[in-house]
């Protein structure tokens, strides 16, 4: 996921795997970025440009000119090594546009354009035709035009493809960006199904895979197809959805759960505390992963999406007519699964589980 | 180097190293690609951005509302492993700005903002505040922003740290991207000198320390410092020169002599020769590496800058407005290097070379 603040939490026993234990440790990383974001002190002036002050969130944003221009950069991370084992590569192409325009979403951006970055080990057509299909899928669903790209092949670099990109977006007409600033007591928050676990938690779905040496070619836990083929569906793209809604006053807050799960939420406000009643039980793939890995609730609710990718924060008012909108672009599956209230940090009171502001 | 058409050359002997026998084989990246690039067909319609067509050129244009935008993405490759063996990241972090900034100025384009994104093999604070300081060294001579990154800890897909990011670049004012459309027979060709190899040919370079089993802390070529040193000295940043001029009417076209060296001139026109009949004499780095690994002339220019980083084709009445310009931003180390003729690809009379058009 791309960086974000520290965030810290509690509840939850700590038992089973956890996303540390399985070798990421976020406590370091968080440690090693601050001594990066300390050491970079530029700030341009008199250049026409203006980074936005968006503390917190998913795209970096950028006055240029006239237009507001928000920038998101990810990979699909250890989910190519899923890929490179099953020899499926199209996915984790239709990933590269997910989680990049997914970012640019969450801020009410309308995706205008992707690059790719591939660092390849060798450059094997049959691979590169396989992620172009992907990539291709994924722009058409977004929207998003390729804009260009870079492909290294570095096998002393990398053991496998590392597979990321970059996406930019905007703002048509009078649109602003969506921060979640104007979110208050009483809104309803609304849920989006993801397809699976898109390309978080594959660090930890690898060791439980390798610990139980599970076949990925059984069937999986829902039934359709198999283990290795849930594992890899790709990340569901939530552009045309913001961007049905974006414009609308009643929006609030939107957010894009991918590697902190529901603490992404917390990065909305700071002052105001979203209760995660209604929250659907998570699909079969999720209660394999929690069951196999011993992972308790909390950690399952901090790494993975646990069944829904995007939320919309809405005002009450506002909940119809976004639902309308959403089904005119075809998304017809958003529920309720909260509300708003007063305090801070993320509530799941089914889960006897909260997660903390800002550290 | 970012993606760009194929190119053929013709003219020097076959003989010592190449590129492709020290593990990079551009036939065989450009198959690849080209089945990657087939197979994304979409383009977008009605989304109120326009991607604009540079065939071949440097950085991808695309019409965001009122402005046009730049964006271009790029690694550092295989210098990163010199690093590592170095224990040196400053440099490395620097041309993570330069490698993409710069293919922003040639197309003319004032830089807004850059994102990072850091494959590491572990969180090490100290590697990454060096990183950090480097991009901050780089974004303070581009006068970029920061506006985000990605850092995954990802030891089963990297080896050692794969460095890139994207840069996004805009248009002030009236000004047009430059495209080397109006280039013109008798235009004047200017070259600006390199700080080394920058991020280029490291593949070969590191091939060629290793079976003369040479030590990088012995004294460098140049006599200033370790032959490391020398190695690593970062991208110099063309930012400030590029945009001080690319509102002239006599700005032509502007190259970045990257991975394809003096072959990135081609791309410029397809009915123009360039004729580099004044090159510098390149400095003591690149002859080291020509002699060590008997190099052939036709593969140092189409590998490594050869001591020229960055290009400038202006028309003969615009030269002394353009030097004076570069002068008040500090670039004062311009000189003529070529002129441009009738005909297609680029020429290197004393060196017998001729690199040919697009395939």
């Amino acid at each position: 996921m791309p960086r974000f603040p520290t965030l810290v939490g509690r509840g939850g026993a700590r038992t089973g795997w956890t996303y540390a234990r399985s070798g990421v440790d976020r406590g370091s990383i968080d440690a090693g970025l601050s001594a990066l974001l300390r050491a970079v002190r530029y700030r341009p002036v008199g250049t026409g440009t203006r980074p936005l002050a968006v503390p917190g969130h998913f795209a970096g944003l950028v006055r240029v000119g006239r237009e507001t221009i928000a920038i998101t950069t990810d990979t699909v991370g250890t989910k190519s090594l899923l890929a490179a084992e099953l020899g499926s590569w199209e996915g984790v192409g239709e990933d590269i546009v997910g989680v990049n325009v997914n970012d640019l979403a969450a801020v009410g951006a309308r995706p205008c354009g992707l690059v790719d970055c591939l660092s390849l080990t060798r450059p094997d057509p049959a691979i590169l035709r396989a992620i172009g299909r992907g990539l291709d899928r994924g722009l058409r669903t977004a929207r998003c035009a390729l804009l260009g790209g870079e492909t290294a092949v570095v096998p002393d670099v990398v053991r496998a493809p590392d597979l990321g990109g970059t996406a930019i977006g905007w703002f048509p007409a009078e649109r602003r960006p969506v921060t979640g600033a104007t979110i208050r007591v009483g809104d309803v928050i609304l849920g989006i199904p993801s397809s699976g676990v898109h390309a978080n938690g594959f660090t930890l779905v690898r060791r439980l895979l390798r610990d139980g040496r599970t076949d990925v070619n059984s069937r999986g836990p829902s039934g359709r197809g198999s283990l290795g083929e849930e594992l890899l569906a790709p990340t569901r793209i939530y552009s045309p959805a913001a961007d049905a809604v974006a414009d609308l006053a009643s929006t609030h807050g939107l957010a894009h759960l991918s590697g902190g799960g529901v603490r992404n939420l917390v990065r909305l406000h700071p002052q105001r505390q979203f209760i995660l009643d209604r929250w659907p039980v998570p699909p079969p793939l999720f209660e394999w992963i929690r069951s196999r890995g011993r992972v308790t609730p909390r950690e399952m609710f901090q790494t993975f999406n646990q069944g829904i990718g995007f939320v919309l924060v809405v005002a009450p008012s506002g909940v119809a007519r976004t639902r309308a909108r959403l089904a005119a672009v075809g998304t017809r599956d958003a529920v309720p699964i909260g509300h708003v209230e007063a305090g801070r940090g993320v509530v799941l009171p089914e889960w006897d589980l909260q997660y903390h502001g800002y550290a």
